[in-house]
């Protein structure tokens, strides 16, 4: 079914501290092929900074780092090359920061899903699940978290893999 | 073990947008049943409204829809016929309304769990997993999670099948 | 792999009212062994108290019950024996006692992992998800998140077994 595609979609989805980043870098360092990460990550605070110099320390070398707060497609169009395997880390985060530029979110989504499968290169999806909670009294939060729940369902339906990450361990939901 | 009931008993669990009401609906649709939906929202201000207009534009053509706050039991016994299928979306909303009312929310829970193997026909229930974040400051919203994990929990045990979605991927844990 | 060690380690994860103390002491009583339960919780207020006391009910006689709200790995090192089985309920109120304390959480869930497959006896160990819902606005309440993450990640992966329960019903994610 995938054979005439070069590049192989992973959703990797899991809560907070699920170990969802450690199992995608394993995922893309097991394919041997050239690691770029893209991160979706802005500091706007000192605990955020701290958050991002953690992952990167925790990545240990051989990535080439892409910082990609907004225009997702067009970075992944640019990087992604059958020789190379490009994480983005993470979707909620980029959910986050179209929120705070007043951008058509489920627009943007919706055309990042429908182009994954035309990338030149495999490519690994991280994101948070963030829906399964009591629902927030916070508007925002719950369209934050609608956002979210929409996005993580157009790039399964598009993935060749689906994993949930629970306590570091994978639970394959698709493929 | 189910050969001398009519009516199989299905639970659709997942979180907020992850594609818990199309799957039920879906399943409703390859029944090849009449569709009966119990809908239990009740619209107080217009981001409810929207959502259940929402609902109803995805949901399609085809459907016979109640509207039932309160008295789920008594509907389904109404309502549930071999030659129907009936979807109750969803049974979080139910008990919202019934602490609202100030029902005993779990003896009407037991009620309804222990009731639904002798109904008539084919049910699927959908429900929100509200149990997975972190415990809510607000009193209120920890006795809606109590209330609705144990609602989770006695349904479940009545089921001929249960699925958890996530990213619109069905997970069987039961059936 | 586990031939030579006399104590199994299982994780049971789980939502707020999923079951999941439920489930690990059927796997307690099922072991045949000699029933140890240790309690991680303190009753600061009544809705805790309650909370106690009707776990203490469900649980049933032929328990021998044991309150440690911090010193968790010097009390599994003296209680587990190879004819016991011990159940801890639950690591995210050590964790919560731990904060409180001002302990340093990660170095002594570290700790608590490491030593896990060098005790006597075996022992299940339940823990509640809370990282699956919207990021909590209270600073205290990331941290919390963050740690229970970290310690189930740590505990995992020591682990023989893992289950998920949501709605009673478990999923086997290790062993």
């Amino acid at each position: 079914m995938t054979s005439s595609r070069t590049g192989k979609i992973t959703l990797v989805l899991g809560g907070a501290r699920s170990g969802k980043s450690r199992f995608s870098e394993e995922l893309a360092s097991e394919s041997g092929l050239e690691r770029h990460y893209i991160a979706t990550s802005q500091a706007f605070d000192d605990e955020m900074r701290a958050r991002i110099a953690k992952h990167r320390a925790d990545r240990g070398e051989g990535w080439v780092t892409h910082e990609v707060p907004l225009n997702l497609l067009s970075a992944l169009q640019q990087v992604a090359r059958p020789e190379r395997v490009v994480l983005v880390d993470c979707l909620t985060l980029w959910v986050t920061n179209l929120m705070m530029a007043e951008a058509e979110v489920d627009r943007e989504g919706t055309a990042l899903a429908q182009s994954l499968r035309q990338l030149a290169g495999p490519v690994i999806l991280v994101s948070n699940e963030v829906g399964l909670g009591i629902v927030p009294d916070n508007r925002m939060a719950r369209a934050f978290r609608d956002h979210a729940g929409r996005l993580h369902q157009a790039v399964a339906a598009m993935a060749d893999e689906v994993f949930f990450i629970a306590a570091g361990l994978p639970l394959q939901m698709k493929g």
